[in-house]
């Protein structure tokens, strides 16, 4: 298998040569049953209004088998490792499906251990949901509060928020959700619930996250105020490695585990996201939800490019990144409930391919991630879309929507019920983006010509959710691959951790440093 | 007074040919202090680590003298219109101020309209909370639901948000927003109130938009349905324009009132955030905001870029923009607080300064407003942060920083509080992005070279959030002077409407918007 560079191949430079599409004028009523494919359960993937051609498809199809992205992914499946001379695998996949053989480490099959933690997860959800383990002053848990930070934080919690209104009368818990080391997030959050019906669950991989200690602090001494009868160690569970401080510490109910080869960021299908998600929906939510994950895993598989949608959908973003110089993307669901969505997947795509260096650390000379932002619709329209018809740049943007609403509570005003007006500005969105209107009062022209892709399914279901969250993850892969970068590290974390230590520890002796936190009163 | 488009002023031919400034070599201890000026109530605004120098800050004083973008603000706040031929005036800043002499508008003094309609305010929220008006069953008023979209609700959202812990145990009310057509936005919420003690603000300036109509009627249907006691008119106000439909209706215990001079993104110091957050926080803490506000407008009057933040602030976004080239801004409060308020600058410039003509309609050469995104600190760090460190575009970040937390509950962990590890943070995150760190481990490298700003106080304050949003509303105002378009309009989010509309209608006879519509059951 080969790694090569984005600009050293073939393809790519006959990519650069190929004639660009006027989506203006190539639109059309063909292309929009043409250009779409299933994309995981019950969710279709639309590009008719992406800026290609079957001619530029050909070629993306040829980067695609030049680059060996399938394979690629294949060997991650099989647990190749990703880092050369870092030994680490990546191996969020078989957190919901099984890989083409075994993955095996130090003698453990670890499809075998992340489903035996999520076993070991619906028996103590099981317990909890019964009344059979309860609070320390007897009280059954009604509220599930997940503390961690990124990848611990923005997958589950835009997930809980996605799924609550579906589960609707049957959710077992409600989860809250306590990440910033800013003092009044925890505060508020803990004002907020009755300490006594609470369960936390502390979430870090390495057990030495700052900002999730020192929360967890902060919920503990809050417990011991509040209610000296309280036992902070009977409301808390932790989703750590067995290799971390937290592990098997008389601190916690229960523990349960991940390992070094789920990036937090891909961990919302792990026990990161399986605790909390289970505790709140039950267990058949959240399976669900990794069945609708692992049905788009397998589309990921295909080399045909047009039945392999994440794998169409990285590639035409890497010509309009590479190629048109687009350098930001919006991310925009026709769905209040995925109002978080966003906020996940701009850690996910923009903390795996905001790189500068390949794979082997050698610079690269072309663009990589690009700024991925998002609202959903039809609140942006109120607000952002006028930058985005009317701006200076032009901004790709990719739609969600779904034929029904969640809740199904709805009314009819005018022959329409909000659903139906919802999904008509998503329509009307899409077509005044892609062909503009010409009016002789400059002000009220739009060049249109600016592309968006939709993401389409019957109702946003868990394993309609599922599916949308592969997609992405396996979107992210590709493109990583296509860049020759790797989309699984994040070193560039690691310095500002650097200098928060020194200035904490009163080791720093940068004058500008020291000069800036005095501003602070450090 | 002339008009002139950016790249026609003598000073940014000059600015063009200026040198660049190294921010990894030149930010030192020295300009940490002297880069810095007080930007309203006991706020600063400090730009060390942004890319200028003397020379470039006289070069940008010049530009700011020829554009003459003081004098402008001079002309809005004595009444003149913004739009040539539109006639229409942009008055907010005299929700807070007063200008340097009276606006008259067929013989109504502005000043005092919009001062009025605050002190109706003032005394219908007194009675609320007094229980003198109650809602239709007897019960009194507990919570506040607005309803309204774009500007109508990402203002006074993010300001209720930042203000709720500050406000604390004096809360006077809860308040929630409805805002999305999606009816799962209003079924969310409404299933979560008691309708009986729930007051509803109607917030739409024309009285006609979609989503605010739509989410009247299910409010009203919900209300009908929940208990057939309750009177929908006896629940609900109206913020609105004297000559909208809804104006004087029998539907409304009472109505507020804004006019045509107030634009939606810049109405959160009108009626539209005063009835909400007054009825929320009673009338001191808005009119602490207010004076806030007013304070940082009074700073917006000073010729000298020194001692003027938000022209300082403007004018080296213009730069960034213009000659660095820079397409993307970064919004990171390290306040949980301030969680919402990205999305409110977002609006507030993406819709003000997303424009491709020049006021009277020509096109021009040069990019205009910017992208802004964010999300809070330290969350961030753990998301998107890799690509802003080593990502391979440079995008120039806006801090924010308090140095007390709004509910001062807090914890000493290993000698620092909570609050100081957040500022410890912060700080670290402004020295690593502007001088970065040389490692032989090239992922590990840091370029630095990343700019950003720092806007501080001492704690998140009614006042201090009324500077903020002074400061880049006033900022967004001198970068529209400067790229010579109109900010105070929206014409970009009229087609969107229009196709919407004959969508619904059944009037539409293009056929791809019908194959899109039909995708999703229309």
């Amino acid at each position: 298998m080969e790694y090569r560079n984005l600009d050293h191949l073939k393809s790519f430079k006959i990519l650069k040569g190929s004639k660009p599409v006027n989506i203006k004028s190539e639109l059309n009523e063909e292309r929009v049953d043409t250009y779409e494919m299933e994309a995981g359960s019950s969710l279709k993937f639309n590009y008719a209004a992406l800026p290609v051609n079957d001619h530029i498809i050909t070629i993306l199809q040829k980067l695609s088998i030049e680059q060996d992205l399938v394979e690629k992914f294949k060997l991650i499946l099989s647990g190749e490792t990703m880092n050369p001379g870092e030994g680490r695998k990546v191996l969020h996949h078989l957190t919901r499906m099984d890989p083409p053989s075994p993955v095996m480490f130090k003698g453990k099959d670890l499809r075998e251990f992340y489903s035996e933690q999520q076993d070991r997860i619906n028996i103590f959800a099981g317990k909890v949901h019964s009344g059979q383990v309860r609070g320390s002053t007897g009280k059954k848990f009604t509220t599930v509060v997940q503390i961690g930070i990124g990848g611990s934080d923005l997958g589950p919690r835009a997930i809980y928020i996605a799924l609550k209104e579906a589960v609707g009368k049957e959710l077992m818990m409600n989860a809250k959700f306590i990440s910033n080391v800013d003092p009044d997030d925890g505060a508020s959050v803990l004002s907020d619930i009755d300490m006594e019906t609470a369960l936390f669950i502390l979430v870090s991989k390495s057990g030495t996250t700052q900002e999730t200690l020192a929360n967890r602090d902060l919920a503990v001494r809050w417990m011991n105020k509040k209610n000296s009868d309280l036992n902070p160690a009977k409301h808390m569970i932790a989703v750590t490695s067995a290799t971390s401080p937290l592990a098997e510490s008389d601190d916690f109910l229960d523990s349960f585990y991940i390992d070094d080869f789920i990036g937090g960021r891909y961990s919302s299908t792990s026990a990161v996201g399986g605790a909390v998600l289970t505790l709140a929906f039950g267990k058949n939510v959240f399976h669900e939800f990794l069945k609708g994950a692992a049905d788009s895993d397998m589309k990921a598989l295909e080399p045909d490019i047009r039945k392999n949608a994440p794998l169409m959908d990285a590639l035409i973003g890497v010509y309009m990144r590479n190629i048109l110089d687009y350098s930001v993307c919006a991310v925009l669901p026709y769905s209040q409930g995925m109002a978080r969505f966003p906020a996940h997947l701009q850690q996910l795509d923009m903390e795996s391919n905001g790189k500068s260096v390949n794979r082997n650390g050698d610079p690269i000379d072309y663009k990589t991630g690009p700024v991925i932002f998002g609202e959903p619709g039809t609140n942006g329209q109120h607000s952002f879309y006028q930058l985005l018809h009317q701006g200076t740049d032009i901004i790709p943007l990719q739609f969600f929507g779904f034929i029904k609403s969640q809740q199904e509570v709805d009314i009819v005003i005018e022959e329409t019920t909000n659903q139906t007006k919802l999904n008509a500005n998503l329509t009307a969105q899409i077509i005044a983006f892609a062909k503009g209107s010409t009016n002789v009062n400059p002000n009220k022209n739009f060049a249109g010509g600016r592309p968006s892709s939709l993401l389409y399914g019957e109702q946003l279901s868990p394993a309609a959710l599922g599916s949308i969250l592969s997609h992405y993850e396996n979107k992210v892969m590709f493109q990583g691959f296509m860049w020759n970068i790797n989309s699984f590290d994040q070193e560039g974390v690691q310095l500002g951790k650097i200098l928060t230590k020194q200035i904490l520890s009163g080791k720093s002796e940068d004058k500008t440093l020291l000069k800036f936190a005095s501003k602070l009163k450090i």
